[in-house]
């Protein structure tokens, strides 16, 4: 991490394979969050990609960085994030991928013909990604204004978001998301009839310990039942050192797939 | 287990401490499902525990031979069944417990008066533990009438049972209850205001392997938040012997706590 002119990092991310420009302290800043779920994406190919609520591009570049054929359009509503994704494509460290990137300034919660006009077009996306603003009161309480507007979930924000996922996805496409395991009746109704053959996979930081994330993905148009995978711890028994698939999935070395 | 004689059975649990006497091969019958839903209930002294769904009393027995004071309720709406529970009651190998044990033959459905004049108190007890009928569309094609029933668990069988549920129980009193997978979704929703600090367990086969069923616990009352705990592994890497900690849980060796 180096600090850049105004209070802003530019971050390192896959052992240095791409870099991602963020407010410092301030807005949500990205990091392994946003890198597990890019591991989410288990794709070849020229597929399309969109990340929705990108921030300043994290995720979506983690799959851009690791796939060298997806294009990948990074979804953001704010203006400030979505001038920090922009600035972080410009970056000289992330010209190899760039040219297979776009930025699009876009309520993700749009309906309809607005939302076609914002640019989020009907069935063109092999897959959605979404690392969506935890829904959790005790963020909520945050003085940091950006902060609070990018946690700021509310109640019904699963469904909105996954209704405008169904909505560009092509049929038989993938949606992937990391949220806090209290939102996952949230999630499983918000995928109602529009997602199957969900597959839940929680996320411990240690053995033994309650899970902090959930790993949802699921089909457009799929009727299979919902699947809870085995859990991936992220650190080893000593509590320190992350075990290798954790490691590898943060760093783009693999991808986890579906069943 | 012993063949009795209009095709019945003698099943063998905690290694001896208990028996039930179950139909051969029809009905619901217990096994290790029910042993793990009574390791849930992790009190000491009298308590007062209800099991709903009871069938021949598996579980709601498991905990009476394991908890030397609790006093259980069996309720049972199908007749058959609740007169296997009293005949399993009525067993000489059971005779320890027996009269800390009542059957109830009564509907779990039943609402307000008429739920409490079927038997069915307001308040009064400490656990609740019900391994509901699957509701699981392969389960009920099934030729077998007394299965089919067992298993014929409609839409909101999980809201009629855990408002019965909330009903009896004392304010702070424990939910228990084991179900598959995809039920999770609508499990959360009926526990709705009733329930609070849900505990969910995903147990697993072996390690690797999707959860077969989850663990539920929750809180009459409680506002807490869901949590996701560490998984149970039943089987080691070898695939056949259980892990000790699973053999434990079966044999009534020991609870598993709520954190």
């Amino acid at each position: 991490m180096s600090e850049g002119p105004a209070g802003e990092t530019v971050d390192a991310f896959h052992r240095g394979r791409f870099h991602v420009l963020q407010p410092k302290g301030g807005g949500h800043r990205s990091g392994m969050d946003a890198m597990i779920l890019a591991a989410l994406v288990d794709a070849q190919g020229a597929v399309s990609v969109a990340d929705l609520g990108a921030g300043a591009g994290a995720a979506g570049l983690a799959v851009a960085s690791r796939l060298p054929a997806a294009h990948v359009l990074l979804v953001e509503r704010s203006p400030l994030m979505a001038d920090y994704a922009r600035r972080t494509l410009a970056l000289a460290e992330n010209a190899a991928f760039a040219d297979r990137v776009r930025v699009l300034e876009a309520d993700v919660t749009l309906n309809g013909r607005a939302r076609v006009a914002a640019g989020l077009e009907d069935e063109v996306h092999d897959h959605v990604i979404l690392n969506p603003p935890f829904n959790d009161a005790a963020d909520r309480r945050t003085p940091d204004g950006l902060k609070a507007e990018a946690h700021a979930m509310s109640g019904d924000l699963f469904e909105r978001w996954l209704k405008t996922a169904g909505a560009i996805l092509k049929p038989g496409g993938q949606l992937s998301l990391i949220a806090r395991p209290p939102s996952i009746a949230e999630i499983i109704a918000a995928c109602g009839r529009r997602f199957g053959g969900l597959e839940i996979t929680p996320l411990h930081p240690r053995p033994g310990e309650n899970a902090t994330r959930i790993l949802v993905t699921a089909i457009k148009g799929s009727r299979a039942r919902l699947a809870l995978r085995a859990p991936i711890v992220m650190h080893g028994e000593d509590g320190h050192r992350f075990t290798a698939f954790a490691d590898d999935l943060n760093n783009g070395r693999a991808s986890y797939a579906r069943r």
